[in-house]
């Protein structure tokens, strides 16, 4: 039997597997998921067994363990080293879920559950992949899995494993499934990410709260303050004020650009979907560029004072906010923290005080299109689909894609199935069947047409 | 015997009694203490009754009631309505007590509950004071009482119970004890009062909360907009921005700012006590003035977003602010409230969408300087304290001052004796045992030089 049979009669098992493992809520955010992270972890490792790996390990690190398996047929044959997640985003607001998140149920061809498509049902095609190959006698390629569980969180023990254990990771090229396409009919391939530089600020006026009557009007409201400082970071034309904010960023070139915008694009369907009467950014640049290779600063939450039912006349004694910025090619995550952190306290005027702690954050990153394994994808997406797959830049971030680059010395792949429409992050997260089925076979014409390109 | 001999033999007893008070939550805006809060008002109408008071009825109203006692000796003697409030502020936050706000203790020579002096304190001071004069068979005016319960909600019922009840109520001077002096050491009467405009904006983006890597740059975040929104309603001298705003303030003559701020004001302590490095307010103007003669408009709640522990990279779809602003003479609370929502809609940008919802509102006031109420209380506090009050302009509302005088016809003598350091409305409020007492005495005072001054 060929993959392609394989894949076709085994569709039903690939949907209920990956059902089972849907229901299991691996919210890495949360201690209380705990038992069920780990049970996740399981579940994978013993997922790739049945699969054919010749070893799976549980490789325990200061968090949630890493699942690690490999099938090595040849060691003169290219090696693939698949990373993915098995965590998953936490779930709320619950009551906006039209279905429960960890109960996934299938609607109009779709997979609705939390992780749906971010990580899970985009990480399991690749075990689903190579099920397909070694019970098709196809495979072609070495193998490795590295299966995390704390990209929702950070990567921090990641980083660790990665840099202690060099020589087991040792590949050709690194795949991932975490990024989406254009559409169903327009396949894309991934080749540049942002990355992030994630804060908390803290804002104090008076030592305690205050009556707006008694006190409002001469002492500093650290509300006010706050939003007059966070509207000072962009000027009218959308452009972030941070002195050296773009001093690294690297401009494209225009036939760059207009290979960027020729992406099949949609303005008015972008606005209808978002609900929304104009989009909105930095000047100069179109939505793909805006999304894609210009740096953002978003507020991702606020809070301050009186946020209950009806009315309070305070005047607060803090206001917080997180703020996080979107880095490109040329920016370093540390850097732009640091410059962050030093202007938001030369800003603040005299009569407040100001704290700012750094999050987390995340290198952006570059895939060469010039590779072989680029090649390779590029060949498995135009057999699978009929299409020659776009590149295109994507707004978000896979902070361990540098990481990679830096430690292992290895490129990545970034070869998703997902749509922005999928809502990951958010209630009623799905995943097209299609694209998990197409997936699995896409993936396995990578493999195919890497060793074939190798050689 | 005479009235400061009563007080002081019975100084224990009016102690024991507004404990007893101040140990009955009322508080007004949270429905689980409705019980207690009618208790209060039974508590109130039984302590007129025990007083001396010809009949005390509790009014009922669509909310909760009014306490309503009156003493008439002589239909030919002037008559003193005095108004006060039962309820309560809430007393969250809790954990930042000292001591439990219902359970009142005496610490340092002062009470510590919430109403010790908002409004309980004060309001008790004119029954005990009332009781003096009834068992020194020294009161030499008709007296009525109307307490309510709704202060701290917006009064709502009691505009009602004014305007139905004008003959009831008919009265020469209305007498209140809900404001602040300035020191112990340094008597004044309040002659003006803000008043107050307050209301919930809500900013909506896209119509979901979005990832903020996939659409950061490029979709409108509704609290970036917020902020610049809010930031936008004040310039660089501290200006409001609203087209309008200024329009009707009355100024005030050289001589009155003069005056106004020849009161004692020590701003270095002012400083300290807030633990702030700067005041900041209105260019022009001195703290006194910003806080007593200028409208203000404060940020007294925000939110949006992500505000749990950690990270989360969302784009949200909406932000809240609760903005209210302080008016002085001149402005009228629902011409600001309309000038604010068509000022707010008209920034807005077409990116997103904007929602503006009045909360409640009241007017500024005045008190006239030149009549024999006043010359009667100053009169009275320069016999109970050695010293003539200073007229001062506090920055506070009690909107049914200007209610009293639309409706009633009558002038209101602000008779307090709070202190701005009492903390009402925060955490650890508390009175102090010689406002208490002094108040008590201070008001008697006050009857006798009426009674003589408007033979």
């Amino acid at each position: 039997m060929n993959s392609h049979d394989y894949i076709e009669q085994n569709k039903q098992k690939f949907l209920d597997e990956l059902l089972d493992l849907l229901s299991i809520p691996s919210v890495s955010a949360d201690s209380k998921f705990k038992k069920d992270v780990l049970k996740t972890a399981d579940f994978i490792k013993s997922s790739l067994e049945k699969a054919g790996v010749d070893k799976a390990e549980i490789c325990e690190t200061a968090g949630y363990p890493i699942v690690y398996g490999e099938k090595i047929i040849d060691k003169n044959l290219p090696t693939v080293l698949v990373y993915g997640h098995y965590d998953v985003q936490p779930a709320d607001p619950y009551e906006l879920w039209d279905s429960p998140p960890f109960e996934p149920v299938i609607k109009n061809d779709k997979i609705y559950a939390r992780g749906a498509c971010d990580d899970k049902g985009q990480m399991y095609m690749h075990v689903k992949a190579f099920e397909t190959m070694m019970a098709t006698n196809s495979l072609t390629c070495n193998v490795k899995f590295m299966i995390e569980g704390e990209e929702e969180v950070g990567s921090d023990n990641l980083a660790i494993f990665v840099k202690e254990n060099k020589e087991k990771l040792a590949a050709d090229i690194i795949l991932i499934s975490d990024t989406a396409m254009i559409d169903n009919d327009t396949p894309s391939l991934t080749v540049g990410l942002r990355g992030l530089s994630y804060l908390q600020v803290e804002v104090t006026g008076p030592n305690r709260d205050l009556h707006s009557g008694v006190y409002g009007g001469a002492v500093a409201n650290p509300i006010n303050v706050l939003c007059e400082m966070i509207a000072s970071l962009k000027d009218e034309n959308n452009h972030i004020t941070i002195p050296g904010f773009y001093d690294k960023v690297e401009e494209l070139s225009k036939e760059e650009r207009e290979a960027l915008n020729s992406a099949p694009f949609d303005l008015e369907e972008y606005k209808k979907d978002l609900d929304i009467d104009d989009v909105n950014g930095e000047k100069g640049y179109t939505t793909l560029e805006r999304t894609g290779i210009r740096p953002t600063l978003d507020v991702n939450g606020i809070w301050g004072g009186y946020i209950g039912e009806g009315a309070k006349t305070v005047l607060p004694s803090k206001a917080y906010a997180k703020i996080s910025m979107r880095l490109v090619p040329g920016q370093k995550s540390h850097e732009i923290t640091e410059l962050f952190s030093k202007h938001f306290k030369a800003i603040a005027p005299k009569s407040v005080k100001v704290k700012v702690v750094p999050h987390h954050g995340g290198e952006p990153a570059l895939t060469p299109t010039d590779s072989v394994a680029y090649a390779a994808a590029s060949a498995a997406f135009e057999e699978a689909f009929g299409k020659a797959p776009i590149p295109t830049r994507d707004g978000g971030s896979i902070p361990i894609v540098s990481l990679f680059k830096d430690e292992l010395k290895l490129n990545t792949v970034l070869m998703g199935f997902g749509l922005d429409s999928d809502a990951i992050h958010s209630p009623n997260e799905h995943y097209g069947i299609f694209n998990y089925m197409k997936g699995i076979e896409t993936i396995t014409l990578f493999y195919k047409h890497f060793s074939e390109m190798s050689k």
